[in-house]
């Protein structure tokens, strides 16, 4: 694990990638890397990109790949895929526009499932993003693959979270039923050249708006979320995003923002693995769990009689 | 909360709603209203509904209740909104075809906003549950309203699970990936006049039949979901349907796999309010937490030994 360490530290895309697999099978070898890791912490400003499906999320992360590169940044890009048992590069393989960023020694990518993973979705996510701060990627894009509410999970990872939608996705009620519009730092209505982008980058404007008010509680000022329009062929909508990820960052630097975000985060993680910690005390009372399960299903006891006997025994 | 108990025995839709916002709310009454509930844990057969949004979820549901209705079953019908913080009958106004059944008293029709439930989407969904077992409901059909995992976990409260497609949407990456080929006991594929729904309900087959081997440990037999086709203004999708759901039913009695299902969801709902319990603890913690956060964030320390000092505090 230490040559892991130090091999991720040098850059070394195998030891990122061994690494992150220590995350993904949940090895306990990870925890060794994880005290080596500690000091490395918030090297990356991490970009989450999230949005449903069929919206574009993996040609605009491409773009964003190229107009980082384009600045001097080394990138990594982190593809979850919250549902998928199998991991590697299976899904990464059909990425054929991801294929001009594969040989650029700048650029890593990776897709990471993390179905099943012990410490949830969110955890998982964090944990790889720790390898690639010690790797110092100078920014890591994390985008999901795949459906619900586990994007939004993903989003609480990031520094910045950019919404993708598309032109009628934006319809009111759906979009914000999906709890994405609590979620955006700066939003991109992808495939602008179809019909409908004007009216729902309005629409998007309106309703953002209406959430800008006074600042949350222990907040400096309020950021409103900006609403850009991107078509995959066009450079000029790319320039904007980028553009208004930068006003992000400002932010949450100046403000202070960015600290108490990434101290929230810890805070939230920390509280994760002391949760995965005691169930898996849990766990291992199977079978006073099935005697009370059984008494709760006969209709002798309820559920939460039962669990306060079961938080006695932990 | 004994007075509701008995009025929601005595079939009273009012002690029935008010029960329900309890759970909703996370009151602490309620607690006291399941110590009261148990005995009557298991009367209703338990159906979820789930699909990708705009399969026809609504429209299948109230043809199911006019289904049981016809058998002389009551029927009871749980909207579970996994995304919405309101609760009460602003989504189910919207459901002009659900009208039809709104002065029928063998029908209770309800929408539950689970938001922010402490013991979580599945748990609130049993706990509702619990509350139409009293009443003697002998169906209950959950539907989730939205989109994402959640839908996954609501199907996880219910005996028998059907889920619904549409034409094109069989598509096997994207439904594999969404998880919801191994959740259905019923598939349907809905709105079958459209092109397309023969092949989708060819594909379905092709990839349940593939799951189909060896039973599961500890599982008598194996069941192999059935697929059947249905358009909302024929009735006689919606009669296969109910076969395929009986036979479902049939074969969970006649393998004790009702049982040992039901078991299971105990199990998982003891350790469910358990952790929750366990987690008031941790959050009790706040300042210990954050101080332990500052300390990760800053890279001194890392998470997994902050969890364990956060576990010995608790």
């Amino acid at each position: 694990v230490p040559d892991l360490v130090a091999g991720a530290r040098a850059g070394e895309a195998r030891a990122v990638a061994r690494l992150i697999s220590l995350v993904e099978e949940a090895s306990p070898l990870f925890r060794e890397a994880m005290a080596l890791l500690a000091p490395d912490a918030g090297h990356a400003f991490v970009i989450g990109l999230t949005g449903p499906p069929g919206v574009g999320k993996s040609t605009i992360t491409t773009s964003l790949v190229t107009a980082f590169r384009a600045r001097g940044s080394r990138v990594a890009v982190l593809a979850v895929d919250p549902s998928s048992p199998f991991s590697g590069g299976a899904l990464l393989g059909d990425r054929v526009r991801m294929q001009e960023h594969a040989t650029d020694p700048g650029v890593y990518i990776r897709s990471m499932a993390t179905r099943g993973h012990l410490g949830g979705l969110a955890w998982a996510t964090a944990q790889a993003l720790r390898v690639l701060d010690a790797a110092h990627f100078d920014v890591a894009l994390v985008e999901t693959v795949g459906v619900g509410q586990s994007e939004i999970e993903v989003a609480s990872t990031a520094d910045s979270v950019v919404v993708l939608l598309a032109p009628g996705m934006g319809d009111g009620i759906q979009a914000a039923k999906a709890g994405i519009l609590e979620i955006g730092d700066v939003y991109a209505v992808n495939k602008a050249d179809r019909d409908g982008a004007d009216a729902t980058v309005r629409e998007l404007r309106n309703v953002l708006r209406m959430g800008a008010g006074a600042p949350a509680a222990g907040q400096p000022s309020r950021w409103v979320p900006p609403v850009v329009k991107t078509v995959a062929s066009q450079e000029g909508g790319i320039i904007a995003l980028v553009e208004a990820l930068d006003g992000h960052r400002a932010w949450l630097t100046q403000t202070g923002a960015l600290t108490a975000r990434r101290r929230g985060r810890a805070a939230a993680q920390i509280r994760a693995v002391a949760m995965a910690a005691i169930g898996r005390r849990l766990d291992r009372l199977g079978d006073a769990t099935r005697a009370l399960a059984d008494q709760v299903a006969e209709g002798s006891l309820d559920p939460y009689t039962a669990a306060q006997e079961l938080v006695e025994l932990v």
